[in-house]
């Protein structure tokens, strides 16, 4: 779908002007809606055709085995997996006796518009019944970011020509049938075929109620919904109740310019603790509340919810329309997946598909977090407290693998380790700094002294104590962490990884800083400061290869011993390289996946002088094939900092423009949440040149030559800084709280609010672009040609 | 089973003087039968009680689809598993009314005798029935090395007091129902049920045969028997068949000093390629063959072929009664593995249980060939012509790998890869260098320049194509090879393992010879002079790590840099520890489950002075813990070598008693055929100090204070050496064929036929004796309190 003709190019609204039913599954995760709570695919609203129907809710997930060929200690037995819960979102349309079904009759024409702002999805469209009706629908969908419990849709039909007999029948419907999974595979999520059980269906009037469990992990959810009908005198309605299916129909004769309007109200609750009538009640109240606020006022808040968002955290480009709206899409998808998770996980995919199994990796930490900390700081404390709140399975899973502390798992929905290859997971200990590091960065950033007593305390102590008992101290006094595997999943297994080990140090120096802080807190979790010190001492002495010969950082120890990778003998169609190479022969290579080394440069840069950054990002540059979403962001901002502002730029579109013009042709499974936030990242750490390790908040804006123009707005410490930066200068203002001391180019200064500090930008250095294997460099953007 | 009262220690037979039922399915595999063809175990006559019924063909199985909680490029996806086939053993009798089952009634007393001279297992017992009946019953069973598609069965019933009727039930029972596996332990084969499909059952007179199928893997299997029926006249029989079952019933009237007797023939034929027909006709044919010889000729045929072989192979061992009894069922265990396999796997357990799936390993030619090689080279030719015939699976394999030549699979019984967890398997291709070995040291000990110029030169090229890919060039001219797995299993995916890499250089260096040797077989495999000095380039600049600091080599590179194993803090039920602790803690810590880089000091001696080899081992002693076993019989020999007797004589006596004394608590699933093995080798080139890796062989043999004298015989090049050991002498002598050039002691000397060349031995260096860790030391043996 690279640039799809469909996709007319505006800075607020994502616009999709014809039907491509080959691109149906795409764009149902492009035009998904969610609030972090609660997620609906961009399904069509009569149901079918679809690409992969889908109804997700935060934390809700079934259990299948994990099966092993040869099992192991340790091994994860049960595996999480997202449920397609009850869908709420169908419109099913009988106009005189032809069910509307996009693929007969004549579509007349057919758009749908993601409106960033309001914060909905509109559709309109004009269809000829087989037998020569015209209609014209309009519907308009809202997730709600003020109400979470609860989704809505108007639906309107009117007749074009002459008087028509509709029936509208509003659906509730659990276990739909799901499209088999591709196969081959191991990224796709395995489908669920009917998963839920019932236990209860209620209906009245105009609503309905459903309740269902899941099989193997017992989670209840109920899914209810309730209608305002506004339709000519004849308007009739009924109300059915099913084990899966609850049903509202109505029928009414149309008229030009008389349309039937149908409000839907959609609710959802979910528990593992709470009884069914209980949960009954729950979306019961939910749907009264919504429709006492009715749809103008769900659809008001919704807006005034988006735009103190965009208040707050909009990014402006100039230069490159598409890139501007690709960087809005991306952001207001990361608060889609993040708004309103309040203590569940953040989703690799969001609530937008079931690729990944609905799982929640390092991304969320390590991409989104970065992002929301500085945009929508309480979505991070809501994420972080999650974390705490599995402590103690972490906790457990340490005490099986022999360690201390706490071991966070690589993938997980509800906390529990669900994955299947430990090598690449269990061995990834670099989630538990990632994790670290963005409590860290959330008390650095927000004055939260509550969450920093607490949560932020105990989380540093739990990972710091992990990477000293996994780390040891060679008769030199080195602090080693061998056998782990870092960001790199073509790598394994390796003996202190540089990101692991820099990551690791700044785990257990901030362990250490707020056990200082924080000596009662810290006495309650059995730490003082002798543990302190050894951790402190620990840090000082962590091992960071280097070799000389080369003059770079191995990404690991040795790694730069390894055997090269034959890039001119692979060829375009053996990438991804994991599904055509075995995984033997990709760690053994210097083979880079996704930015490992390069992500070091980045979030722990202090360590490099500015000639290892640039001497290692070239030699990396040479191996990094991005087989992972997880790279480009990280290499534009390498790029971009060591002068290569061309590349950042095209590093930059890649990640933003992963999902719009479905580069690693998955994106039906779901959205590249992290990528999506990295373009964020891109923008704000790359040419923003924003730093957060060290406070003063550090800044080296420098545009690529595609820019004239980029404005970014972040919120620090209840303060809100806007930077704008052009070819020659930035300036940078406070739009809200005191004043605020930065580093300009390592040069301190001190921005005031609604006063505007000017400073110039100094030139790039000069340097030759680096090379990257055949056929993987970014795609070359020329904004004129769009 | 530690000294079970019920083994009376003898020197050529393994008795046992009571029935213990709680040692049921140990007992099985101590006397189980097989001729490397075909295999039964020990299983009473009457076929229940059992541990585990199991009747064995080599190469025969079944596929099991393997799974994984992920999968990856390159996992195996089919398992093959050893089958329990149609059960030709079985002899049932009813005394009167009553069934035999040694559960009821009163078992006055029962005896079973492995007779390692006869090749037969005899059982004898008096059975008086619940209601007072006193039967005797004599049964002999033998699986025969001169028919190897046959086994028998001399059955014998005599009433002890009075004329009493007896109906003896002789059967054939396929699919029959098998114990469940013991859950958790992946070792444990997973149970079969009802693998077989009936394709064809017959029966007539004395005789029956079942025809059936495997459902998955379409290999068909006859089974037939045939009796001789010798009992009073009033003895009658008749014959039936069904689809899962052939009986013969036999009813006769015996009385005190007239015994019914009944010889049972059992033949089994199975193929992938032949017809129903045809395998049907082909055990026909075997049971006609048989009964043509009879019951005493085959008994003759089996002691004939067990003097010959034990003339050639027996080792005599004066000081340990029950040693030199372990010693001679190690060696008849090892024969019955191996014997008759005729271009098929020997399997790791032989064919004496389903551990392990009935898989053959490395350990067929890194520690059975090495027996049989010098004891009965026809059994190597055979095992090493089966790889042969597999080499074109092993070419794809490679290929699918990436990789040049072949790799061979970590295990196996078809020759596909069946392992389902890679680190531990794939990554070991130590295994292609263990075959190249095995291949190099027949050729060195056998004159066959048919096998040379064929299978030889092949196997030797095509592994040495793959270890030439398999590693790569430094710019400083070093050729490594990473990330791969040595044979211990408690690390993985290491960077230039110095056992790998020493059996790479000499596997290259073998293929290098034999193509200079064979200029027109090299060129028919498209090898030449070329290739031959890359593959000799790259031995030479092999990466052979060493810790300068500690004066020690370090298994893998930096292996000596990885943290400790807290032995002290490790309960003995926390062995074996891959069941207790995750494989990426052991893969990160010192810790050794088995000889490795001592696996290297005896295999590639001549690398290693005799400083750096004691110091290595003391080492290496310090971090083993022995939970494979495959490693006593290693540490013997190098232990002996470096002057530890007393260890060496222990680690000795676990190898050899590791079955008859169950010390892996899993003698139930099969026999440790390469343990048994390594009995030898810990004598021969342990206490012997044989040394073949260059010709001219040495030796270097001395005794432990506990033995007197060791005799040991060999074939050599068609001439049989015996070689005596006394505390203060060796003697040589070749009974057969011309002189031979050896080392004793590094000093050249001649042996001639029938003339004693009685040489001096040195005294034992002194050194402190190496600590193991706690609670791993070997038992301390005390021959005297036997």
């Amino acid at each position: 779908m690279i640039r799809h003709p469909a996709f007319p190019v505006e800075p607020w609204v994502v616009r999709e002007t014809s039907l491509d039913l080959d691109a149906l599954a795409q764009t149902e995760s492009v035009f998904a809606l969610a609030n972090g709570h609660i997620g609906v695919r961009g399904n069509l609203d009569e149901g079918e055709p679809f690409g992969v129907p889908g109804t997700y809710l935060s934390g809700f997930y079934e259990l299948r085995p994990m099966p092993y060929a040869e099992s192991g200690y340790g091994f994860s037995e049960s595996n999480q997996t997202v449920v397609n819960v009850t869908n709420g979102k169908i419109m099913r349309l009988l106009v005189e006796d032809e069910a509307l079904d996009v693929r007969y009759g004549v579509l007349r024409n057919h758009e749908r518009v993601l409106d960033l702002r309001a914060g909905v999805l509109e559709r309109k469209l004009e269809w000829e019944t087989p037998s020569g009706r015209l209609v014209r629908i309009a519907s308009t969908r809202l997730v709600s970011f003020t109400q979470r419990a609860i989704a809505a849709i108007l639906y309107e039909v009117e007749a074009v020509t002459e008087p028509t007999t509709v029936v509208v029948q509003s659906e509730l419907v659990a276990n739909e049938s799901l499209p088999e999974p591709a196969d081959g595979d191991p990224r796709v999520a395995a489908a669920l075929r009917a998963p839920l059980e019932s236990e209860l269906f209620t209906e009245h009037d105009t609503r309905s109620v459903l309740v269902h469990t899941t099989h193997a992990s017992r989670l209840t959810v109920a899914a209810g919904m309730d209608h305002v009908i506004d339709g000519a005198a004849d308007t009739e309605h009924f109300v059915e109740g099913f084990a899966d299916l609850g049903r509202l129909t109505v029928s009414a004769t149309v008229k030009p310019g008389k349309p039937l309007r149908i409000v839907k109200f959609i609710a959802y609750g979910w528990s593992e603790n709470r009884s069914v009538p209980a949960l009954r009640d729950q979306v019961g109240a939910a749907l009264a509340a919504a429709r006492r606020d009715g749809w103008d006022g769900l659809v008001a808040q919704q807006a005034a919810y988006l735009k103190d968002f965009w208040d707050r955290a909009d990014v402006e480009i100039d230069g490159d329309v598409e890139l501007q709206q690709a960087a809005r899409f991306a952001l207001f998808h990361v608060l889609q997946a993040g708004a309103r998770t309040e203590r569940r996980a953040i989703a690799a995919k969001g609530l937008t598909g079931p690729g990944y199994g609905g799982h929640s990796f390092w991304d969320s930490e390590s991409f989104v977090m970065p992002v929301l900390t500085y945009t929508m700081p309480d979505a991070v404390r809501a994420a972080l407290m999650w974390r705490y709140d599995t402590l103690d399975l972490a906790r457990e899973r340490a005490k099986q693998l022999n360690l201390a502390g706490a071991t966070f798992p690589w993938r997980t929905i509800g906390g529990e380790e669900c994955s299947g290859y430990w090598p690449a997971s269990t061995a990834a200990f670099h989630i538990n700094a990632d994790i670290a590091a963005a409590v860290s960065t959330y008390i650095a950033a927000v004055d939260d002294e509550e969450f920093e007593r607490t949560a932020g305390i105990t989380l540093l102590v739990e990972t710091a104590r992990l990477w000293r008992s996994l780390g040891h101290h060679r008769p030199d006094g080195t602090f080693r962490i061998d056998g782990v595997t870092g960001p790199d999943e073509y790598s394994a297994l390796a003996d202190n990884n540089v990101y692991t080990n820099l990551m690791a140090q700044r785990n257990l120096r901030a362990a250490a800083d707020i056990v200082a802080r924080h000596s009662l807190q810290a006495g309650e979790l059995g730490a003082n400061d002798e543990e302190a010190a050894s951790w402190r001492d620990a840090a000082e002495k962590i091992a960071i290869p280097y070799d000389e010969a080369l003059g770079v950082h191995p990404q690991a120890e040795r790694f730069t011993e390894h055997a090269h990778w034959d890039f001119e003998a692979t060829r375009p169609d053996q990438y991804p390289l994991l599904l055509h190479f075995h995984y033997f022969d990709l760690y053994r290579r210097q083979v880079v996946k996704q930015a490992d080394l390069v992500l070091a440069l980045q979030r722990c840069g202090e360590h490099f002088s500015a000639e290892e950054k640039a001497r290692d990002f070239d030699y990396y540059e040479r191996i990094t094939v991005r087989d992972s979403s997880l790279s480009a962001c990280t290499q534009a901002v390498v790029a971009a900092e060591v002068g290569h502002l061309e590349l950042a730029f095209d590093y930059l579109c890649e990640a933003a423009l992963i999902d719009l013009r479905d580069l690693m042709a998955n994106t039906r499974d779901g959205l590249h949440i992290a990528s999506l936030a990295g373009t964020w990242i891109a923008l704000v750490c790359g040419f923003g040149g924003m730093r957060d390790q060290s406070l003063p908040l550090s800044f080296a804006p420098r545009l690529p030559a595609e820019l004239t123009r980029l404005v970014f707005r972040i919120c620090f410490q209840g303060r809100r800084l806007r930077v704008e930066v052009t070819r020659t200068h930035a300036s940078y203002m406070l739009t809200a709280g005191a004043a605020l001391e930065i580093r300009h180019y390592g040069k301190a200064a001190k921005v005031e609010r609604r006063r505007r500090l000017t400073l110039p930008i100094p030139r790039a250095p000069r340097r030759d672009a680096p090379t990257q294997p055949r056929g993987r460099a970014p795609e070359r953007r020329r904004p004129d040609a769009d």
